[in-house]
């Protein structure tokens, strides 16, 4: 694992509606205009393979058995780390991921009831162990969070509100057991407060 | 697991040419003609949700991760074992079913090198515990098997002869570790003999 040293592994984890993807992307053009590599990348759907399986998880319109769903996340998982995070990494990049090993705690454990021991061993073996050098969660109101997704809602989008409250209040808990790793930014914020708040992060943190 | 008893559970396992589907469809008719309820179904690929993963798993033009395929298979499997086998065997059918379990430890395990216990570990989360009653192994030489290929092969039948060779020898293995659950068919024979030496297994074993 040491090579991933030369990089840099930023994943972005809260709600559907909590403003990672904005944020993703405004860190991404301000590191390349800073003149620092890095790459935008998804879990699912972060490789050509991934793309098939994402559309499968969040759209596919019948019941899927929740053991199928974690597994499907981690053949995901297993196919973006191999092919794009670490070899990302190893070039010396700066990774930033929208959701990563911590959606699968908060949604399928929290949220669905799968054991998170369980999930926490299998996703040792999706990821060859790799673990987030920081963790940014943007915790959101789910009241705020469901109110902003405006477009047709997927397959977590439509579960009910306490399906949501399970997920957001997995997400703590699973922040508040890694503080080294972790970062809670209040969502509820305008996106220009939020990315303020990140950039002093990655300073402070001297990623930046 | 009770109710499962109401029904009684056969796989079929051996290389691709050994001759499965052929036999689970001549066995099927002989239960319908003898009035016993049964159904015939696949790993992977036994419900709608799995379709999709069987194409991918088979006719992915591209590189898939060792650790992506084994998760896409136990997806594909937890999903059949709760939609289609468990509902079936609880109302009693003998449930056929072309590959499972056996067919991870044979093709990622002995094939691709992955750790036996782990995939063991991991079908016992995709299947709940379900083991079959009955295992047939359809034990042919790679060569033969090979030959009987007339179409275009698939991502494991277009594999170099020395993985088809471990994949052989990994089943052999597997099948003697549990002599009670397998039974092994030469499948060099005819598709008669074969068929007649598995109706003779059935009736030793007092499944029909």
């Amino acid at each position: 694992m040491s090579d991933k040293q030369k990089g840099y592994f930023i994943t972005f984890e809260g709600a559907d509606g909590s403003g990672k993807t904005t944020q993703i992307s405004k860190l991404s053009n301000y590191l390349t205009n800073n003149n620092t590599k890095n790459i935008q990348t998804r879990d699912p759907g972060g490789t050509e393979l991934g793309s098939s399986l994402r559309q499968i998880l969040l759209h596919y319109p019948n019941y899927i058995s929740p053991n199928c769903e974690l597994f499907l996340y981690l053949a995901d998982r297993s196919q973006h780390v191999d092919e794009k995070i670490l070899p990302a990494l190893k070039e010396g990049n700066i990774v930033l991921c929208d959701r990563f090993i911590d959606s699968s705690l908060a949604y399928q454990g929290y949220g669905r009831g799968i054991d998170l021991n369980q999930i926490i061993e299998l996703n040792k073996i999706a990821t060859r162990g790799l673990i987030p050098d920081l963790t940014i969660l943007l915790d959101i109101d789910t009241d705020t969070a469901a109110n902003r997704i405006a477009r047709e809602k997927d397959r977590f989008e439509s579960e009910a509100q306490e399906f949501h409250k399970k997920v957001r209040q997995g997400y703590l808990e699973v922040a508040k057991s890694d503080p080294s790793r972790f970062v809670i930014i209040n969502a509820n914020q305008s996106i220009e407060d939020i990315f303020t708040q990140l950039i002093s992060v990655l300073k402070e943190k001297q990623v930046i």
